[in-house]
């Protein structure tokens, strides 16, 4: 079994989810991993918001079609925003991809989450990528006011992606918001506040992982057709 | 400018190498790094030691060959223990190849060190890979007896390798039995080590990281080539 994995999108993201992907591995020797790591893709969010200017798809398949290459059994990609490509991929190839964001809106259906928060790029927030589908589930949406939108901005842009000090107390406000307007759960769907999850440990029973989720999938699917 | 990566030697270690390279980076978008992630390689110990039998470089040439598919403009390896393939990998190339060991040679030499101890596998000592090259240099080399290099073994093998808990005392023993018997400075001379390093912070300034010495011979590389 053969795992491309479509990165740089961005490093750090990257780096953090071989790590979650290691720690279920187990060091199972039937399982390769094989990273691109372009960092001249495009930003997604800027893409998204400013008039469809340099569209990251052309990256993204590029890397695609060198994980066809290499004979990958499995593509996955660990940046929400960018799964606003997920249909242009898949079209793409006939390698299977796994879409972070389905996984993880099933997730909260499997279980039975009503109300859900969500912390995430302006990208991934005005393209509805997460709404569409929560809608599908009844699964109502709350996102942060533009204040604490742009708090999450920064701190993703600012922050992690600059390689800059974060305020945590910051995120904790914007998350305490969320949480008093009704979210039973808040899904960390950026996969940079995945990382800063990975590496702070911020430990709050209310944040679902966007990207643990998409880890535990690709085991699942290593499992399942094994 | 491509990087390749020669992975899986082990996961844990490939991860904390690019998280030395993000790091010196700093998102520099010029970088495209390939990851080649493939656990099936024979362990290089049991080769070095046990009769030659199962031979690694067969998997590692593999990976240099998919690594050229990709058209990368450097290869480099975290694994000291690999550079016992060296030749061959670079006879069957013509990209250029960075040795973990050569880098870290160069730099004690550079450092004015004369008595150096190393940690590292039973492979990468028997096989005499840092002496050959410590030799050039007149720089003594100063290797745990066997009671410690079980300990080292352990710690790399039952330890790091099989996610299983560490005792970093026992390290520490041993890193001031090199100390008590001369050495000026102390070889991590595993990239398992310097995984440990970077995990723990070991924070000891006699400690010398080959994995870091690697990571900066890279940006070096980089940055006199552009």
């Amino acid at each position: 079994m053969k795992i491309g994995i479509i990165g740089g999108l961005g490093p750090l993201a990257t780096v953090k989810f071989m790590e979650m992907l290691n720690e279920r591995l187990k060091n199972d020797k039937n399982v390769e991993i094989i990273v691109i790591n372009d960092p001249t893709t495009p930003d997604r969010t800027s893409y998204i918001l400013n008039n469809k200017k340099d569209n990251p798809v052309f990256k993204i398949l590029e890397m695609v079609k060198k994980l066809e290459l290499f004979e990958c059994n499995l593509i996955v990609m660990p940046c929400n925003t960018a799964s606003y490509f997920y249909k242009e991929i898949t079209k793409n190839t006939n390698i299977p991809f796994i879409n972070i964001v389905e996984e993880t809106v099933k997730y909260l259906n499997k279980n039975n989450i009503k109300k859900i928060g969500l912390l995430a790029t302006e990208g991934t927030i005005k393209s509805y990528i997460y709404k569409e589908l929560l809608d599908l589930y009844n699964i109502d949406l709350i996102v942060p006011d533009d204040k604490d939108q742009e708090i999450v901005s920064s701190i993703i842009y600012d922050g992690i992606k600059s390689n800059k000090e974060i305020d945590l107390n910051e995120l904790y406000k914007v998350i305490n918001d969320l949480k008093n307007n009704g979210s039973e759960k808040i899904i960390l769907g950026c996969t940079e506040l995945s990382a800063l999850n990975k590496i702070y440990n911020l430990n709050n029973e209310i944040l679902i992982d966007a990207m643990e989720i998409l880890a535990d999938s690709v085991i699942k699917y290593i499992n399942h057709t094994n």
